[in-house]
């Protein structure tokens, strides 16, 4: 594993958790963890429980013991490691972004799909996919629960931003991160829509605004964290901190979609509502045990939003958890999908999200960002469209 | 009055009704109603309270013995009616939208404005703006209880028209109704931000979308029922039933909005959320006695969304009515309309929605209709600009 | 009428406005109010559309024009003004409770019974049987959607009297009222539970408790509020302001029940929740508006509690008022009371609840009393069983 | 560790996990996995991580490297292993309840107190205790956020034995389990009141009901679920599934308890409502990341329940998992668990709750079954009091 932030902190319990609670074909050991302080490296790495470490990410793709290289960097860096990995013949998990551009990103997949012609399995870490009650929406939806899709609602609102004097972060930083509140958490309701609908979005207008232009500078903290420094000194954020874009499917379905840091009091509520003809689902990861679901077609006077406790062992992932009521948390999602992917490699068959999955994300933020720099006008997500849509 | 329909019942109900519960300075008469149709009026004139009735609505202008003339008819009637009772020196009050154009809103402003020298009152029917929550989320909010402003989000969110064999009714017919959800409920969202806020939109960028674009064809039903004729002839919806906008108020805040009548099982959910640098304000019209309110000064751990009811003596209007938890519903806030307007005529003051804010919200709904027609490009809503916002 | 306090505001609403709504045979008129002080009787009349008043409320007995009395004093009067009003042969409509007494209770009823034969109706004023989400309650269970009810919880949690410091009414004065939280607010979960389930409660253990026993001493307002007067006095409070209690229903069913003004927060949340073998039904009337919905018969994992909005044409009362999603408030359950007393005088059926009904609420709520007062022992409800249940 | 059911899947997930997150004085090692079933046994070791197993539990007590014994049998079982190990100078953390009657309970205490003396520890294991809203609910209570409490009120619902063709299990026969929904589920709300209140109850009155009296006859299976066998054979449920109760607190506060099995749709929902002069504390177990308080000394108009999210550093152990409003779920409450009896062995210090604190809960249940058999009379929990408690 590369990096041992919070993502670290998720992915290792995962690994380490998986096979206690799913049934694996093989079962996941925690070799080495790469990073670039030595320091806190090895700290890291006996807390999350790794055998060795080293400062020289390309030792794990050197090393013929490692067969899974697992991600877990700011977004600047996953293109020269997954690169690297996938030469080398490693499986990779890549968190997201992809990467911070989408020429690395198409680089990137065009490599995974050489790759996976070997016998390679790569995956995109769009982790809430692996929420049970968003897995049984995608499940509902495809089952035709809601009839024909009419609109999308995404939401992504978190305001740990909305405080001016909130200090500076990697994220914040354009060269690091890519991307703001777009890249960071757009990215995950892009994901989902997309997902859930199984539809693509061909096309965006939006907009895009840095609502709190400066920050106290920031000590080298790395993480959600970090304090400000005395000095009063103020630094440039140079990526946005809300993003409002209107998206077409192509089935010409519109989604309204927001990524946000100013939402003051919402923590985490990236919620994504689905309307169609005969029902509708909306979801909210504050309440992210809970799914509600809207049956058109049941009788009149019966009909409502039913609160739906995903719980149940017809639901995705729960069977191997706990009875039910009782609730599942936030690292579970990672659980998850380190349980499909390993499952993905035993088998020989290729996890999802690929990494052209991944990059079809990368698109349509790209697209969002092209938009706003253009007046909102729409905007293809389509490579080969590089004039304004015409829709 | 003139009209008959589901406003008349509302209108009627709170002129009936707001002398019980009120001081009011002047006590209501129900004088005369006007319609189209003779036997459905007198049948109308009767259940709702009216002495006498007429086909003619240039009687009420006429009869010195009428103060106010109060219009519930469809948006294209409005400016005829508005005209003529303003230049002979009625108090008005005009059901929403002022008029189906820009155009007639202004002269009906500048009518409005002159009579006002005279002591004429006049008031477009916002009703929203008299729910107990809302006109204390304005409170809040100029007492800066959200401090600085970072964002707007608001939806008005229904479901009657997800069934694609909805029938059709004026509602959906441009050349009555002017608009479609953007107009008839994207009004209600525009008003009350602005309201709420203090603020004032400026720019949009929009999207309209007619989902559902032939419905089967209605007999003459007016109202929001209506059943479709056997012959399984469908006409053509010539209004949007899904609009989508971002909007930029003066202040530089963006705004997200959505007016849908798409979003099945979401029956009235007129949302709005007002997000800022010490605190949040969250409505939701589905339940309507009820005003969330996260405080960011509060003591760290204690912070969170209060579920307010707004049902205390220290609520607006709630005083009158019940002891508290004993709920109101949707028409007190015709009832508080009325009490107001009452006592504004008895003191010679000018009522709240004033015609000039109902231009303004007819303005920023005419500049979402034309940046939707120009690839959601921005679009100042000052008059005196016709370029593109360079926003 | 008799009485103009807080109930006098919403009978008198409900007289002026029920046939407004709904088609009656016959057409209310407000005739003559009576009351006790001249001064704020005349004002109570004027604003309550009564044409007359008096002092002696044996005039409405006496007058030959009246044909209905509504009788909204404290409980300590209505035993002599209903006798009177049957043997007048006036219809009767009675606050809850019926009576202050078991006794009173029996002789009213028998009285009532008597009346019958000649055609003059009763009824007792649970209005919150005609809240529409409760009345869809009753009408859900009747049709088997919850199956064989396993459990009944109600309760009816206020907050007014958790401030030691809240002033002495005629409420909480045993002499006028009767009984404290448990006759006034307790009553109604009792009626609603019977009437729901279509059962009786056969026999009950109970605690009473005064949390706050003394309280300053109050002028002589009348109603929820009033202020304490400067000299500090403080007098007993000789009902109770908590009341639990355990009761089995006539089919062995068991039900939890609480009655309390000591829970800080809660308004007016008289909640009723019903579990079945099928489905489970659960309602609270701080949000009136919506009744939670549980069928244990839906596919698995599409299980869950259902919020319906019950403002659908499919719900009762609801398609006489405003479209779907548009809410009700808490007077209209009186408007519903109305208008089927009216109906029923005109049809000439007898109306629900009868003085029957209400009479076995007063048998349950006094042998909880006896029950507290003998160490919660088991108490049978049933007249002819003076020793203690064998349950 | 001794068991190997569903609650040896989350003990033994919490010893893997707590110093992954939390910084302990001892890292805890996974040594034997004592149970009676030789091959499932051998499994569960693998798959919870545990180097040995061993049939006769009473290895673990000889075995001088292991320092803990985490039993997670049945309660018949508790009393002879707790006792073993306390003699042998092991730690002990025993599930509840602590025993399956008040006498073993006793002497396990009594053995508690004497190895205490010798520097071991002993905790039960009511989990709850650490899910960071409870935990600070309790926190806020003593800090006088509710001032003096009025009334407590606890339900714990769930619905799983609703349907009456569940089958058989150990948790519903008398001779293994002890109690019912009374000891299993009721005991986790007899301890969290106390615990938050810091109060204890000194008397009940009580009604238990076995409302499903036969049920299928299942096979072997061990644990929540099992399947009934085909010959139709039914047994006889010999516990409670349902258990009301009044409970009268130390300092004269009542309390209202509800512990069932028979609440359809409830699946997990455990209650608490602290009532008090200043303000009230909620919460329900389904939405476990929540706190709602109340706060009556907040401005009037302002004051609501307050929806916490209790994922913010603040909150009791949040600050060792994800950022705020990224959710933990059930097991995290053993992981706490895990961490404090960690720390408190590694430290020298007692953990909570003592098998004091776990026998006054047995005392209650005690109590509440005497007063159920005793036609709900009031019970005192006081060892020394025999007779009927005379309040």
């Amino acid at each position: 594993m590369v990096g041992y932030g919070f993502m670290g902190a998720a992915h290792s319990h995962a690994w380490r958790t998986a096979h206690r609670f799913f049934e694996l074909p093989l079962t996941p050991v925690l070799a080495t963890l790469a990073g670039r302080t030595e320091a806190t490296l090895v700290a890291a790495a006996e807390r999350y429980g790794f055998a060795q470490t080293t400062t020289r990410w390309q030792d794990l793709v050197e090393d013929p013991e490692i067969d899974v290289i697992d991600i877990c960097t700011p977004g600047d860096s996953h293109f020269e490691i997954a690169m690297a990995a996938l030469a080398a013949g490693k499986h990779v998990l890549c968190e997201k972004p992809l990467a911070n551009s989408v020429e690395e990103s198409e680089q990137m997949t065009a490599a995974a799909i050489e790759a996976r012609a070997q016998g390679t399995r790569s995956i995109c870490g769009f982790s809430y996919r692996r929420t049970p009650a968003l897995a049984y929406a995608r499940q509902l939806v495809a089952e035709g629960a809601v009839g024909e899709i009419r609109q999308v609602r995404a939401q992504y609102l978190q305001d740990w931003l909305s405080d001016a004097d909130a200090p500076m972060t990697w994220r914040l930083d354009r060269d690091k991160a890519g991307s703001g509140a777009l890249g960071d958490i757009g990215a995950h309701i892009v994901d989902l829509t997309q997902w859930i609908t199984g539809q693509r979005i061909d096309s965006v207008s939006g907009t895009l605004q840095t609502v709190v232009p400066t920050r106290p500078a920031a000590g080298t903290a790395q993480g959600l964290g970090g304090t400000g420094d005395a000095s009063g000194e103020r630094r440039d954020v140079t990526v946005d901190d809300l993003a409002l874009f209107t998206a077409r499917f192509d089935s010409g379905v519109l989604g309204s979609f927001e990524a946000t840091r100013m939402a003051q009091g919402r923590k985490n509520a990236m919620r994504v509502e689905i309307n169609g003809s005969a029902g509708s689902i909306a979801f909210d990861f504050e309440r992210m045990n809970e799914l509600e679901v809207y049956d058109a077609t049941a009788p009149a006077g019966r009909q409502g939003f039913t609160r739906i406790l995903t719980t149940e062992p017809e639901h995705p992932y729960a069977a191997h958890w706990w009875p039910t009521g009782h609730g599942l948390g936030y690292e579970h999602t990672f659980t998850h999908q380190i349980a499909d992917l390993v499952t993905a490699i035993g088998e020989g068959t290729d996890p999802s999200p690929s990494f052209e999955e991944a990059l079809q994300v990368q698109r349509v933020l790209a697209a969002v960002e092209t938009s706003a720099g253009e007046g909102s006008s729409w905007r293809s997500t389509d490579p080969d469209t590089t004039q304004e849509s015409t829709r």
